[in-house]
């Protein structure tokens, strides 16, 4: 999606809207508000009352658990397109905060809105739905790697998936910093370094900044299933 | 529920059908199957094919993902009246496994039927999206748990809610044993008893059998806010 789009044309863009009859887009696009969130930035707060539903147009939105004392577990990272679907319409609060990671920009519907064009064209209700479904398959998936897998593990099935996901031919640009991505996999920065260190001496990959050269995808596939080999 | 319901009496004691006129009720009724399924068996099995919505009647069904060496992490226990809503109905495999913890009793519903109903009655189709969402909350309470909390912690959130839900007065009967409860909170059953017994030592707590009485419920509370003491 492109700067300056209207709301209009940014609805038309997102599969989730793509069943709706025009009057029904339009009603969204007119009680959707445009904002710009800078790198770093809040977008809601862990426990705030979450009025409505949120959609990155362009740029990165991390949601995400911290501690007091500060310490963080990224839970999903949302790009252009995505709407975030943590919560059904009656939900009183946001089960966590987001913040974004690169500057942004969101689009947010009131969950009155929403809800009433929902009513109308189950569709929406539906994809909503199925969102919602997305969404706790991939938490359960988090659940899954904080507790039964290794950081090498859960480091060489973030690379797999990124590299499906957004790779040109055999390398990816990480799209934030290895401070972020610590916070995704569950690591602190200084494992996550020794683990990359030790897949890029063992010639799995290369790094030269944020780009990542996977030079040996079927090491790196075995110890995503789970294959002690770089621990 | 009491043993011996036939289906249509089991829904009607169900708040998320509770929205529904009787015809639709009966649909579901009439399509539904009761199982019983005795301890430690599968209900289903994890990446398998999903073919429905399953109910508890009586008894517990827990959620989990284990490891190919056989370790398990428990996501959600199911009991008596809980939909297990873990997809929508266009999802093709359900994202974790499901074994009875006792002797229960389960309905399940195919899941065409239950679209067919949800699309003519909105109603149903927002409970389910509901249900949906307050999963997508509880799996990121456990996400924030193995993070970012310690065993103790951990373990005075469990103590606290089952002591709302389940107490009489100051005490409550875990309804099933500490090598489960650890598989819960991410502990080893060993990590698990070392807690108990300091807790008990420290007069927090005292147990019999399964019977745990809170002697000290402000202490717990500050534990469960994350208060160290007892680590």
């Amino acid at each position: 999606m492109r700067e300056g789009m209207d709301n209009f044309e940014v609805l038309r863009h997102i599969p989730l809207f793509g069943g709706l009859p025009e009057d029904q887009l339009r009603v969204l696009a007119q009680c959707a508000s445009q904002k710009s969130v800078r790198p770093g930035r809040q977008v809601f707060e862990d426990m705030a009352h979450s009025p409505g539903f949120y959609l990155v147009v362009w740029g990165r939105v991390k949601i995400f658990k911290s501690s007091p004392e500060g310490r963080e577990q990224t839970i999903f990272v949302f790009g252009p397109g995505e709407l975030f679907c943590l919560t059904a319409f009656a939900d009183e609060y946001s089960p966590a905060s987001a913040t974004a990671l690169e500057d942004t920009r969101i689009l947010f519907f009131p969950a009155e809105v929403m809800e009433g064009v929902a009513r109308r064209e189950p569709a929406l209700l539906f994809g909503i739905m199925l969102a919602l479904s997305r969404r706790l398959k991939e938490a359960l998936a988090v659940i899954e790697a904080l507790s039964l897998q290794e950081i090498p593990q859960r480091l060489a099935i973030f690379l797999t998936h990124s590299l499906a996901k957004e790779g040109q031919g055999d390398s990816f640009e990480l799209p934030f910093s290895q401070r972020e991505l610590a916070k995704i996999i569950g690591a602190t920065p200084e494992t996550l370094s020794r683990v990359f260190r030790k897949l890029s001496d063992e010639g799995v990959l290369s790094m030269d900044g944020r780009t990542i050269r996977i030079l040996e995808r079927s090491a790196l596939g075995a110890l995503a299933q789970g294959d002690q080999a770089a621990d």
